[in-house]
């Protein structure tokens, strides 16, 4: 069943070690089906190297196990409730980047600095508040996703516009519209916080961007008056995701 | 038309990713053919492993299309404004590679600090002011050109002898005689952002290297007395703008 | 003898250069028979790219040579001692991994700062103190040894559950069940040195991790009660030393 | 003619791309036949992967051209210099390394820190004072040369045994007993210079190294105590110049 979504998620998972996000097996790429509410996901613990399409496991939207020969990934339950309470995104991507992980453990944002990361990310990409002890010790992995869901309602986030989140003392955790550009947005997150890491060592002050040139940049890119890329007929060849 | 240029800018481009000046497709490379007027330019969108030399868009120095069958870079507009106020120049890039952009987002400029930048920088590499809300607005790429063009002339730099700017919290533009030495011009630009990065986290005053030493290096590679490399009779098999 | 021992001695030490932890040939790895009390370590200065499994030299736990064409390596000493006093492990890997050996220049510890250290280290990874003029001058690996040990009596640490250390000026130290396993805790180090590094640079105060965290994390992984990867009985193809 | 020594040159320029110390062709090798007096290295500005073994260019020690179709390197003025004080001393090489180079912008020395520097530099990698505005205008090269041995003689420093140095500004030099082992020192300086600018970010104060850990590094590797590797009868695919 979901022949061509774990073809995807496989692909997707794939592409972690070819951009270099992951050390060893440390991350999982994800994707549902919204009209079975199925979800797609890579097994536990099993190397990249020897992974397969077959692999993936599929689980419904309260954990249960569909289908598959493996244990789903230990994160899973943070990916369901974060395909819960986004009901708009398609896939979700967690690793140890190292550079996401450099602020996730110093309990810091990333400022949104320059045009790479408003292209993107609406803004600043947030980091969680610490977990409490009964959160840890109970649920962990459920609790992860809430504690995500509870930085962005809080803040007033749209997970369709910030794409992306630091979970406190741990990494990150993004999402897209589909398995892929979870990946994607994973991509911009490690490079962005490897960039703006730098400028802040250059200039601890008034790292911030314009909110002017926020906006420009992100909406050249999204919504009904973008401009990037080809018209959505010549788009075989052509990535709608990227710029240039 | 043009088709020599265009396989010269799409060789060019080619070498963002050789280089790894790049990430997905956050670059591009344009050449002007003097004569005519007319600019080649990488299309918008296209991934650099789909790319090919008959993709290459051709518009005049006003932006009209004059050839080709995908949208020109979005970033075309600023290409145009420089050619048009740097006379000299041949070829033109725009990558977010990592170093320049962590300077560019500091709003901080690359200091002359060593012989690496005087061999092909004569000076600091300079950051443009931030853009006002109306330039962001209206004509932003456009608009993007005017301030680098106000950059040099307010500090009364020749673009010839100083190939390359940092637009403030976006990222570097660079130039050269064609499309190639623009890309290389951008190599060295990538490199001495992350060196001079490091020097000042180490030695924070007195980073910039004094005048004549700076006179010295860029005028053994530049002009009439330059003493680097072979004679030209020699120059097949020679790179005349490398150093050793 | 030990053929099956030399064999993976032989392939550990090749996943040194692999994983980059080593420039030149500055890394061995060694592994214990505990029944024979024999050990398997690299010969001394010879070249990853001319290393054969037959090369492996054998030596008792008193260093005397008991197989082999090749002196055994310079710093067999130290790991006959963590042999000698850490009676659990099975294999040994010292490198001069940059990241790590950066954090032994500095004399500072890697505090543990987030998840991916937890998943692997209970705690912080230790340094030790400086050695003495006469513990550098008389049997100087074998006192390299003594050192580590002394850091984990006197801070109470456990060498199962805290497989690694930094000898101070000098470099890491990691061990683990066997050749292979202490080379992916070498790596572990690397890459948490790397992000801990930078977190530090981000936020000097409080980078350690709640402990309830430290807990949860380790123990998800270690002992009883672990729940990552897969069951035993689907060990094949299955890494049980890795999480995702 | 000096056949041999061409082909060790042109083998020791070619690992410098190897082991990723040059952006394009920021760097030369050469080596000296002490019987004839002859040098052997580097044309000026030829590309690395155009290189050949027979466009090694031959000069006297005083700088005549000896054999060789192209111009010799640029900086030859400053290896013949090294060449002449140097009186052991077979092979020299430059690069601008970026770790290297960060150190030499900021006019700061490379404090011995670690037992990675202490096995092949004994004490300090030096910096030379910044250059007087007469020495630049006049015979540069030559003078880079002399600013060198001056760093040598003022501070009592032994060549044999401190075999680099960072010219102010400019960047690293190191030498060795021939051209091979010139590199293998470029690679060391590069990598410690990479370890020690962490080192000094984690613990600005107290960086340096204990001197009997110094000596006994040193000592382990050089001289006739040394007791590292194997065997000179054993030489035979075992490197004499590696340590593990």
């Amino acid at each position: 069943m979901l022949e061509q979504l774990k073809l995807q998620v496989y692909q997707a998972n794939m592409l972690l070690p070819e951009y270099q996000l992951v050390t060893f097996t440390w991350g999982n790429v994800s994707a549902i089906d919204r009209e079975s509410g199925f979800v797609v996901i890579k097994p536990s613990g099993i190397e990249y190297n020897k992974l397969q399409a077959e692999d993936m496991v599929v689980v419904d939207l309260d954990g249960h196990l569909i289908e598959g020969k493996y244990n789903p990934s230990s994160d899973t339950a943070t990916h369901l409730r974060l395909y819960q309470e986004f009901k708009e995104i398609g896939g979700i991507v967690h690793t140890h980047s190292p550079w996401a992980v450099s602020f996730a453990q110093a309990g810091v944002e990333i400022p949104a600095a320059g045009t790479t990361q408003a292209d993107y990310f609406y803004g600043d990409i947030p980091v969680t508040r610490a977990m409490t002890k009964s959160e840890i010790e109970r649920d962990y992995e459920k609790q992860t996703g809430d504690v995500i869901v509870e930085t962005f309602n809080v803040n007033g986030l749209d997970p369709n516009r910030v794409p992306g989140v630091l979970v406190n003392d741990h990494g990150p955790f993004t999402w897209g519209t589909d398995a892929k550009n979870a990946v994607h947005n994973a991509v911009v997150l490690e490079e962005v916080a490897k960039m703006t890491y730098h400028s802040l060592q250059l200039n601890p002050h008034c790292i911030r961007m314009d909110q002017t040139l926020l906006d420009k940049h992100f909406n050249r890119k999204h919504g009904a008056n973008a401009y990037y890329g080809q018209k959505k007929s010549m788009m075989d060849g052509v990535s709608g995701n990227v710029k240039n």
